[in-house]
């Protein structure tokens, strides 16, 4: 694992790192934050990023490390896909690289390297966990569009592995949405049988909250320009009722889909976490 | 005056501006923050950028608009120079477009558009305090390195107009570092008693603390790559001792030039303007 760049910030320190991934058979970036004056295992949020960003978007603009360090929480945040001249990618913002969904690919040429969510899950964790000191059983997961989809889907697959969840204008319904219906015809393929598998309005009616009953909490901005057409937060509210799923879904009116967004709710969702890792 | 991008932010609103400038003969942008439920004349802060900085690397960077709207403070953030494919530029990045040094250039080429000081004080001010419900009797000025050292200097300058002055890892002396020498000599020429005009070392034994007092605030951090070379606090703090003017600089363990060093105090430095901005 190599440290490309690191900053102290808040009293704790910022540090990109690269490693060589099994998983995607490239070199894979991360952003990790430690707050300051840490003792023993340090519980930690994973933030997911949204189409065409890499880890230095939220790095540099979420504005979570002044809470983060009060709280004593440490921010992984991994990029958005593997990347490189000899990887598959599409000339659009929204297939290929920058845009990794966070799922398994299946079909050719993406499934030599997209495989994000065996990435996250089976490679990225558990090498931060033991290189960094982070709590294994006190980590959250969040996330922001396709991020948001990710964090709503992996905690939803891998319930027992997360305290909570939180998403800033999650994709909900990828099956029923151009940028869902895009990137899982090219991954995953024609069968809408496998789609079904990674979007988070199915998951919810299947999974079974086993653990801990913790709430998920939406943030989602009325100027969103994909509101309507990408994001539609009302299809997760609406599993969520049938399924049981506990579901804190904040229209916020005059936000948009950016980083301003982001940053005028970061400390709440760092809040919300908080009090779930230390229950 | 032209809204470019316009977001709501922490309640209050983040806009991108562009106008056309009679000093530098360019059109020119600049970001204003407007914190929520604000009534009457709203106080601000000025915050000048360092050298290769838009008005965008603060406005997104900086982590300011929380505590600005806590505050109920405005900030306004200049572009560093003219730009444009016509405008004369130069391969280095300090010099240049990016590098305007906040004084007015009295050399060709750069003296027919490079007229930083100028804009800044005659024309974005008073423009800004026009347009927007700024309160022209309650504002205060900061910026980072070569803003730093725009913030000094204008702060010395125009003493009578801001309530308080700022800076982070601030060039202090241009006269006699490198940074300062090539700008000083493209746009000033090669008399030396010029350069000391715009050096905040030269112009704080000169400059009469005649309206308030207020004690300037400096942040340098000692793990800054350009702190023994171009920056030089000590000899800001030893002209200081001398002239009488009062000086808080605060040598930050750990930190270095970036961002994230920015981010890690910019609420303490609001904080410090809001006293004075209510005395």
């Amino acid at each position: 694992m190599e440290i490309n760049k690191e900053y102290k910030c808040h009293g704790g320190r910022v540090t990109y790192y690269s490693h060589q991934s099994l998983n995607t058979k490239t070199a894979m970036s991360f952003s990790l934050s430690i707050p300051k004056d840490v003792q023993g295992k340090i519980p930690y949020i994973i933030f997911l990023s949204g189409l065409t960003c890499s880890e230095d978007n939220f790095t540099t603009k979420a504005n979570a490390y002044k809470k983060a360090s009060e709280l004593g929480l440490a921010i992984l945040v991994p990029d958005t896909s593997p990347r490189g001249k000899d990887i598959p990618d599409d000339e659009s913002y929204d297939l290929g690289q920058g845009a990794g969904f966070y799922i398994n690919a299946v079909k050719s040429p993406w499934s030599e390297n997209f495989q994000m969510e065996s990435y996250i899950i089976d490679e990225l964790i558990p090498l931060a966990e033991q290189e960094f000191n982070l709590d294994s059983a006190r980590k959250s997961i969040t996330g922001h569009s396709m991020g948001g989809h990710g964090a709503l889907t992996l905690y939803l697959k891998y319930r027992d592995r997360f305290k909570s969840c939180s998403a800033f204008s999650p994709i909900v319904a990828p099956s029923k949405v151009a940028w869902g219906e895009k990137a899982f015809s090219n991954y995953l393929g024609d069968c809408k049988t496998e789609w079904l598998k990674h979007d988070a309005c199915e998951l919810v009616s299947t999974s079974k909250d086993d653990n801990n009953g913790s709430v998920i909490l939406i943030d989602q901005g009325l100027d969103d320009d994909f509101l309507t057409e990408q994001l539609r937060p009302e299809l997760f509210k609406s599993a969520c009722e049938k399924s049981g799923q506990k579901l804190e879904l904040r229209l916020q009116a005059g936000y948009d889909h950016s980083y301003f967004f982001i940053q005028s709710f970061i400390d709440e969702h760092l809040d919300w976490h908080f009090k779930y890792l230390n229950k």
